[in-house]
């Protein structure tokens, strides 16, 4: 790895303080990984505590031609901030201000290292409620939701990250600060900068604050749960639920293998002869949340339906959500690594999907136990390993490359919600083609002429 | 203006059969305006039948560097398809087939050329429908909705086209053939190209083919007429409304002044002292639609509303429109001509922005009346004025000046849905700032290095 620039710690040091700027590597070392498991040890890490500043870091790092990663809490599984190329590591965690939010307008403006679940807590005083909700909601970032169009069950109903953004501040590549959007819910003066940096991983410009589209926090719950024969049966049912008007605000789904793992684990009461399982939730006023769920209830309903069962209060729905959540602990007990991709595809593919992945499991000799979202079409696929298992970890290489292979040909895409970082990158030629990256990667030049943002990431 | 080069013409009948290539001025002539009323003369129309005739057009006009509009249907009201440069329109109303509609996916594909209202025709015959519902639905093209980024009264619950459209087919103005997005609702591998090009009104890429997203068709509305006192109790009231979670389908608004000229042309029954109406739809299932409506009423009740009536019928539910409806004949009758600006502001701001603007009339001796989109605080500005009057023409210009300048101290956008064209695009640069706008140029030259498609448009 080349060396730093000589110039470049001193001028960090002068504009953002002394003690902002590390170099020793066992000071770097917390900045090298994320929650792939990929290590690359970064030369810097700086804190920002302002736009000004990050604009400061990104101008000398242009002028120098260093790379610079941008990092909130490191929750990302794709490697998306781990600094491949070295360089300087970014961390915006000290910006972590809610700068205004205006319950009558629902919106709230806040610094990009504000933590999701933050954003949460200041909304529900108000009785609203920020869309997006990864499982890391309470330990990552806005700025790290934003670069990965981070999603969430609730999607279903309210929409990712991409849906739920007014408007940003951030500093591209070349040092040129930015902003994009409104503060309004609509508005169409200039291009779209807004949406082209959600997503994009730290690879176009840095995010410093965001402008968040507030939604009215439901007051009521229910929910459901649907056992059904087949996938088919289940799929069928996903698409009767999301062609009615009461769209559920969670609509989960289990595969076989999934709720037969599950319940060997720990019995929460599946029926036996479970092919699929959904998770159905509702919300809204306590009015009207009884005729939500009828309406749900009649949806789900359909040829191949073992049980459905609603939950009559907050334990009962405990109980429903038993199963989903021995999930997880029965896959470290059978295997104790778990390749995760969420792959998307048209909710009638599902079944198809589910079959094809099957098929695969077979050829290649790999547990694959399927979760997710269903509503979207974004399944959680897990191919169960034993990392110590060099042959079984090269079938996995070799399983993945067709289940990548099988999404796309049912019209799929490779990532939902996780994003591509460095794990999907050398795919992202298979969905999208090559006339069209040529243009992404014009689009990466013109906001990033040097290539300093985030080099190995997003686009193969 | 130059002429075309000789080259051009004998090419594009190649690509397209002489048949599809006009270059009579006479026949020119209906392709030279648009619903902005502006009027320049194209040098060339031509039509194509597929993305491939598109590019082969675009790719003969990147080469010999002549200026290159698309046009759907013309019924934008910003000047967006009026050649300014003259150069070719290219026509995509032969591009007019539905390619695939997939209910249990909730997704239609189409060519650009499909009328909006046939969108909603293929749809309903599913139970479905597509969000964005602009006046001119019935008459204007999918791509048109893309291009301007179209909206209407359901956005306020739906949104835009910009949270409708899952993917596009485009060609940029290099001639490169792109395909963005995806076929599910949720997506994040690569740069999201979609949301750039919805907007861009022609000046990025010459959008062929979308795919659409479809909602459920809601089988039950009712209709709600409430009448405040003034337009700070109205705008309290929307912000009530919008902050509990039944969102209205329809959150619409008319000033003091629009009430009274609206009941002086034909009396509707509008309480006196009416300052400021809201008309809200609600819509869903039949057996949850009367909850919905109480949570609305419940939400809209408060400190200075007059009267709150519902429809207990359709005819009923027309009654209450009929002010609305009154409004359009009543401003013809008093003025010849209005100057609609649709500036949008947060909610909060309304009231703000509705003073500001009748101390502007007063100032200017211009009658300015308005109603909109309250749910987005998108707000249709009526200047109204006599086009054979010069002084009051430019007294105008001197008070639409005026009106930016104030939404945009009130946090808000000169156009929530109509866009900029040619009319706004000397103000754009005062709502976003000089270096976003270079970063913006500079993505448009990335796309259309040569500045062919839609020269003066969209970016000062």
């Amino acid at each position: 790895m080349t060396p730093l620039p000589e110039a470049l710690l001193p001028a960090l040091r002068e504009a953002l303080g002394a003690a902002q700027v590390l170099s020793d590597p066992a000071d770097c070392l917390a900045y090298s990984y994320d929650n792939s498991k990929r290590v690359a040890l970064p030369q810097a890490v700086v804190f920002a505590s302002s736009h000004e500043q990050v604009q400061a870091v990104v101008r000398h790092c242009y002028e120098l031609r260093v790379p610079l990663t941008v990092r909130g809490r490191g929750t990302n599984t794709t490697g998306a901030t781990v600094p491949l190329a070295g360089g300087v590591v970014l961390s915006l965690e000290r910006m972590n201000r809610i700068l205004e939010i205006s319950p009558g307008d629902r919106l709230l403006r806040c610094e990009a290292g504000v933590l999701n679940g933050e954003v949460q807590a200041a909304a529900a005083a108000h009785g609203l409620f920020w869309a997006p909700d990864p499982t890391s909601a309470a330990f990552s970032t806005v700025g790290g939701n934003i670069g990965c169009g981070a999603g969430g069950p609730r999607a279903v109903k309210y929409g990712t990250t991409r849906e739920n953004v007014l408007g940003l501040r951030a500093v591209s590549g070349a040092g040129v600060s930015l902003k994009t959007g409104c503060m309004t819910t609509k508005g169409v003066v200039g291009y779209d900068l807004t949406r082209l940096l959600i997503g994009s991983e730290g690879t176009l410009a840095i995010v410093t604050e965001a402008t968040l589209k507030l939604l009215p926090r439901p007051r009521a719950q229910r929910m459901l749960r649907a056992c059904y024969a087949d996938i088919g049966a289940a799929a069928r049912a996903v698409s009767r639920i999301m062609n009615q008007p009461e769209t559920p605000s969670a609509l989960e789904f289990m595969d076989g293998e999934a709720v037969r793992l599950a319940e060997a684990y720990q019995r929460t009461g599946v029926p036996s002869g479970t092919g699929a399982l959904l998770l159905i939730e509702v919300d809204g006023h306590e009015q009207t949340i009884g005729f939500a769920q009828v309406a749900v209830q009649q949806a789900a309903q359909g040829e191949g339906l073992i049980e459905l069962k609603a939950a009559g209060s907050a334990a009962e729905a405990e109980a429903l959500w038993a199963c989903r959540k021995a999930l997880s602990p029965s896959l470290r007990k059978i295997a104790p690594k778990k390749v995760n991709e969420d792959v998307v595809v048209p909710v009638t593919r599902i079944p198809e999907l589910v079959e094809g992945l099957a098929q695969l499991a077979r050829k290649h000799a790999i547990r694959i136990v399927n979760f997710g979202h269903a509503g979207n079409g974004n399944l959680h696929t897990n191919l169960l390993v034993d990392p110590e298992d060099p042959a079984q970890m090269q079938a996995v290489q070799a399983c993945l490359r067709e289940v990548f292979r099988l999404v796309l040909d049912l019209d799929g895409s490779l990532s939902g919600e996780h994003g591509v970082g460095i794990d999907k990158r050398d795919f992202v030629g298979w969905e999208i083609a090559a006339d069209t990256l040529r243009v992404m990667h014009d689009l990466k030049r013109s906001l990033d002429p040097h290539g300093i943002l985030n080099p190995g990431k997003t686009l193969p």
